[in-house]
């Protein structure tokens, strides 16, 4: 398994007249969490992108527990539950507050596309082979 | 079955430097197609939490197929597959660009809750009783 | 002058825990106002950018009077006060409430860009001919 | 004067399809460093919200000199010219890339209220001094 931890604060612009994070923002928190756990793995989604291979999200889960509120530090928890060998990507997210509360679960699957002829193309063999210690520990 | 359509014109600001809407702001279609959804039913959203009604998601789920684009102007097809009887409602959502074109399934849970007590209410009568009759016509 | 209107109805997400819009919001009603002052006059911004036409925002202020709501129908009036004849072009925006009352007052001003250069270049003489009669009459 | 820093980075979201972060996402920055500011000197936004104090944003200007691009780290520098004495304060902000560029300059005048009466009021006097030190240097 490969985990990894970010924080980030909430902003006003981010809540909504509940008083509390506007759901459809979370989106933008699991993907801080992904960018993150790439860096923290040694490489940039922004690089990526200048070599032409792009990301898009295919498929995005949120479960609602408890709201995140203005001002609060919430920690994005993103984990790989497998090493990808082919074009899907799953990213497993849990944000928690400051009381270490859960708030939200949730997942996102991203293609690898090539971004010239936008077709699917295999996970680079760098990140893959980045990732693969990350795996045999647990076996 | 209850269905409602409703347009949208994508404006600029939902766009990504992917050259489409962010994934993140579809969240916020689905709101849109529920609330005119509500609308078309004869009840809106607003006049529910001046009353004290709040539905926060509890749950959201989204397959993303194609992207939607900059000044598309989509149509937003929102479903009710059953009368909900409790606290939760769920609503399924299609989104189509102007070449009838399939970009997104999805849907979103919402408990219906008591706003000063906080603590999950059952779906008022009248929105029952509204939509009761869009599904006897099926059985 | 050239004076255009739309409407624009305010989604949960553009709200604030202050119960109102937030005011960083306000930017976007400002650009679905000016590109829709576009639409009527013939052209779509979607077109120029396709054609290599960029119109970066260079300069942008509002005044806030008073704050739209969820759920509200809001009219956005903007106009163009003269013909620009070089690179910059300035639309003025005003914005109402279903009750008639001016919420915001602003302005912004972009260029025309060459998106290859991205060097500034003369407004399109297509959108400076269909412009100069509206100004014409009230000399 | 009073000046403080704080930094953020770019994500996806911020950016449309120029490439870049969408203007009107700037007010975004503006806010996070008017709020850090407030907290470097010892308030926060939320306690003075939760004591029935609010300040919504009243007029807000910005230059757009350079474009912020994704995954930039930027530097978002606020500044108080003067104590405020009365209702009104207003907050100078400039905004730099990693490369020391200016991105963009801008300002926003905010006015305390009571959050009960909706009425404006003076600056908490709590504020005011804390403020006072870092003017009296300059004199």
């Amino acid at each position: 398994m490969y985990r990894s931890e970010t924080k980030v604060r909430v902003h006003y612009a981010l809540t909504d007249q509940m008083g509390v994070v506007y759901h459809g923002r979370y989106a933008e928190f699991m993907e801080i969490g992904r960018v993150e756990s790439l860096r923290q793995l040694g490489f940039t989604y922004k690089d990526m992108e200048e070599e032409g291979i792009i990301m898009p999200v295919t498929e995005m889960q949120i479960r609602f527990l408890r709201p995140a509120r203005y001002d609060d530090v919430v920690t994005i928890v993103t984990t790989l539950r497998e090493v990808p060998h082919n074009h899907k990507i799953t990213f497993y997210t849990e944000i928690f507050n400051e009381q270490g509360q859960l708030l939200i679960t949730g997942h996102a699957s991203l293609y690898f596309m090539d971004r010239k002829t936008m077709t699917r193309m295999n996970i680079p063999k760098a990140i893959e082979e980045k990732l693969i210690p990350y795996f045999k520990e647990e076996k």
